[in-house]
């Protein structure tokens, strides 16, 4: 087992720089393989000749005023939708860059796989620049010229390795000018920007800066996140998030069928999702938990730490009267983070590790307000060190790195023994704690993310051969077959509102948060009593790439466009 | 958000007893519906009349002498094999049990369902009593009768719900008497057994109890185990070892993916199998990671833990030279019982603690050997307060609960701090932990493990029809399309050696470790080289259940059968 010696031939180079990532297919899985000549429908306005017309005017998502002033040559522009007409307009050939920022999201090989189709097709002669390790590769002009050899091993596959991503901003004048740069040096007709909210403000930036110089390079938005915060009415989901959220479904029913299997065993499964609960509320429609707990609801009613513990201790002793001991818990990454006073606790925690010194006396503790140290008394002691301990290079407490299942799950403990001694509950809890994370984010995209994203990549391309910027790729009507799909492109102005940072406006897209009166909400809501307390469990099971069933799309987006799953 | 207050109707019952977990396939997903209906082919022996024959008289695995006086009824007995004959034996109808024993694996409700129908087709009027929460259930005498409403819901679907499992044993003269009182007020032709090395240890007892008393109930195993350990000539696999490496090397086939987009990680990936690492082997073939622990290779090379972590830290540095700074390691769940200074740590400090108390001043120290104190020093602080602090309830260190790949991730971020100290590394390591568990013991089988178990309960109908007692149901051939395979039962004294306790020898079925010198691992020896240092990442993708990947069985059974891979 000695390590290896000596570099065989092929894949790694030796120059200590970072290599090509650049898979080899012939190492590929069956299944990967089989993805590889997966066909991708096209809506049907591709099909024909089409031309690229414009909508309403726009205005912003808030503070219309304030954006006008942030974008003033983008501003108020219309939305662009592709519609049937009697011949193409001649595709003279075009330059474009490609860049992915940001987490990676299943199907982001597909964006890009559109865009170069397209432009194969439509503007013959034409040159894709993907630009490497995210808008980094902007700024320093590192790119890869995409070939149909380069690009053919990734379609219809996970991850964003064929240019890689990385989570710089272009932000100073500085890195503006770098971008300029580029821009000018490759004499880029456009760029398309595949990421999510933060990174489409910034690619907006980047279209009203080239803009205002009168560069010729236009800038298009895609959206992306497995997180699902990145949608409106034009833009009905994000990419990835269907992936994601099917391969997470399938893990949590696996364990179901464990936990009903077994009997004694309360499952708590932490879900990626930490600014938003969509991905924990799509599981919970996809496979019926015991429990749920959507971030959005607790931050709307004020829930305390406390509260939300005798909920989940009140569904485990009804259970225990039932003859049940043993269910399924979903939380979103993000929980505590919606939970006023755990903010209130952390702020101040950072106000005193910032002056005081933690003495083991706890005397320390009495800086604390009479509500933030009756919270943290009632954490338990793991979580209690982790605060003290672990700090980021800032000094601040790492609340991301609480591990928010193990915590309940001692709470819970904590507060059943409680329960027991009064005589409220005479079983044997035994929780046990999930993370389903990373193996989410770069799974092989299901049908829906491969064929939505083929169609926002070369949707872009359509946009861009047709000279417009600032907008988001935009494909709608996606409860129907992928003919009938629509596209086109919205106003990234149009998805803005301000924040106030540093005394400054800031331009922000903001996340769509889970709506307590949308229809994906409603729908668990009005199921959680029977899931809490019946066993309503069901197990999705691995994705499927043929069959009936492979073409099917999430819960969450159906419910929002009215059909009824 | 309030705790439901009623209980709607349906499904829940409302007396306090564990209510029947039978399911509701109408709240089944598309994929657990379109499985109910798969189609199982049957051996083609199965397909014509048939005979049981008897093969040549067998011996132990270990200590005939020994064996012989433990098992006087059986000892010897020869294997049988069916073969196709002029015409059927006419069936009369039986009167048989089965239970599940152990934990859950992909397939068990088949194998039900193949003796079910079994009975069904061949031995018309015959009833199957399912024992209820494993073999606990046949000595309580706790029952279903399984009838086709019963378990039709469950054909083809993980978990083992439709009877439950348990751990018990019967081991005591007074719970051989009670099985042998259900045996008797059921006036039982047959039990099935359905479990792993010790059930069907237990399964061999019961069958040599039985015969001793001349009941004519008559006792069959079945191979199942998720880790792989549970296998001999004439039982190629253990049922469930196929659908649980294959989810988790979708898994890892994601997280892989993941660390190649983003660049900065290292993944350290721990898997089920406490006792022999195969699942961690076969992943590593269906996957490609850079780095793979195999316990039984660590404890055949005497590796101390300080070896390991070099090991580790080794190929990460070479991998930092190429300019690869992300990487993945897969690590089986028992690797520290592999590695004899950990176990000797164990010991002492199991001594020490049951007597002395630990001061905060470290003397108690003093009383570890040397080279135990120098391990215990070396191990991350978090691990050294776990060892202190954790105990089960004989006062013992709960080895178990240790989480070996965040220890390990500790451990080589240390030893590749000390080697930046002296300019060998100049990077930042990133571990991230994963243990993939739970998720993989209860997913819908696949193709594979539903053909397989639906054969062994098949065969195990043909056996117990046929008078068989004492044999282990053995599906072969298995590299053939199900048509070819062979079917017939070993004699579990066959597979039996000895080991001594408390001054008495007891019989045990040998775990099956994985071979150094066997195909599989020869095979990962040979690419592991190669896979450290370069990246032939494979990603295996979800199971499919149709198309043309979907029969393919594992890289371990194909080895182990000569198929080249």
């Amino acid at each position: 087992m000695a390590p290896p010696s000596s570099v065989p031939n092929g894949g790694a180079v030796t120059t200590g720089k970072p290599p090509v990532t650049s898979r080899v297919s012939s190492v590929y899985s069956e299944v990967q393989n089989s993805r590889l000549d997966h066909p991708l429908a096209l809506p049907s306005v591709f099909q024909k000749p089409f031309k690229v017309v414009d909508g309403p005017s726009s205005s912003a998502a808030g503070n219309p005023d304030e954006i006008a002033k942030l974008f003033p040559s983008l501003f108020g522009q219309p939305s662009a939708v592709l519609e049937p007409s009697e011949s193409n307009e001649p595709g003279s050939a075009l330059k474009i860059g490609v860049v992915l920022s940001g987490g990676q999201a299943p199907g982001g090989h597909n964006v890009i796989s559109g865009m170069f189709d397209y432009l194969q097709e439509r503007c013959k002669g034409s040159t894709l620049y993907g630009f490497k390790g995210g808008p980094a590769g902007i700024m320093k002009g590192k790119y890869e010229i995409l070939t149909p050899e380069y690009i053919y091993p990734y379609r219809n596959q996970g991850g964003f390795d064929m240019i890689c991503s990385g989570r710089d901003k272009i932000e100073t004048p500085e890195q503006f000018k770098q971008a300029e740069d580029t821009a000018t040096k490759l004499d880029l007709d456009g760029l398309v920007v595949i990421g999510g909210d933060d990174s489409n403000t910034n690619a907006c930036l980047l279209a009203e800066y080239f803009r205002s110089k009168n560069l010729k390079t236009r800038v298009i938005g895609c959206p992306k996140t497995i997180d699902g915060d990145l949608k409106c009415k034009e833009v009905p989901t994000s990419f990835g998030f269907d992936t994601a959220c099917k391969i997470y479904a399938e893990q949590i029913g696996n364990v179901m069928i464990d936990a009903r299997s077994t009997g004694k065993y309360y499952h708590f499964v932490r879900l990626m999702g930490r600014a938003a609960s969509h991905i924990t509320l799509e599981c919970a429609l996809q496979t019926h938990p015991n429990i749920t707990l959507i971030g959005e609801e607790v931050a709307s009613q004020k829930l305390t730490l406390k509260k939300v513990t005798n909920y989940i201790a009140d569904v485990i002793c009804k259970r225990a009267d039932l003859g049940y001991n043993y269910g399924v818990i979903l939380i979103p990454e993000g929980l505590i983070d919606f939970i006023p006073e755990v903010q209130t606790l952390i702020a101040e925690l950072n106000e005193i590790l910032a002056h005081e010194t933690v003495d083991e006396s706890g005397i320390w503790k009495q800086k604390l307000v009479p509500e933030s140290l009756q919270l943290f008394e009632l954490l338990p002691s793991a979580i209690q060190d982790q605060l003290l301990l672990e700090r980021d290079p800032h000094g601040n407490v790492q609340v991301a790195k609480i591990e928010t299942e193990k915590m309940l799950i001692q709470m819970v403990e904590t507060e059943l023994e409680q329960r027991k001694q009064v005589g409220q509950y005479t079983q044997q809890f035994k929780g046990q704690s999930h993370f389903f994370g990373y193996e989410g984010r770069c799974g092989l995209p299901s049908n829906f993310d491969s064929s939505y994203c083929y169609a926002l990549g070369y949707g872009a391309g359509a946009l861009l051969q047709s000279g417009k910027t600032g907008l988001i790729s935009s494909v709608g009507n996606l409860a129907a077959p992928v003919a009938e799909w629509t596209v086109g492109g919205t106003p990234l102005t149009s998805l803005m509102d301000v924040e106030r940072r540093h005394g400054k406006f800031k331009p922000v897209i903001k996340k769509a948060m889970v709506e307590l009166d949308g229809a994906p909400f409603k729908k668990f809501a009005s199921k959680r009593e029977e899931w809490a307390l019946q066993n309503r469990y069901i197990s999705p099971g691995p994705i499927q790439f043929t069959g009936p069933v492979a073409d099917i799309s999430n819960h969450t987006l159906l419910l929002e466009l009215g059909v009824q799953v």
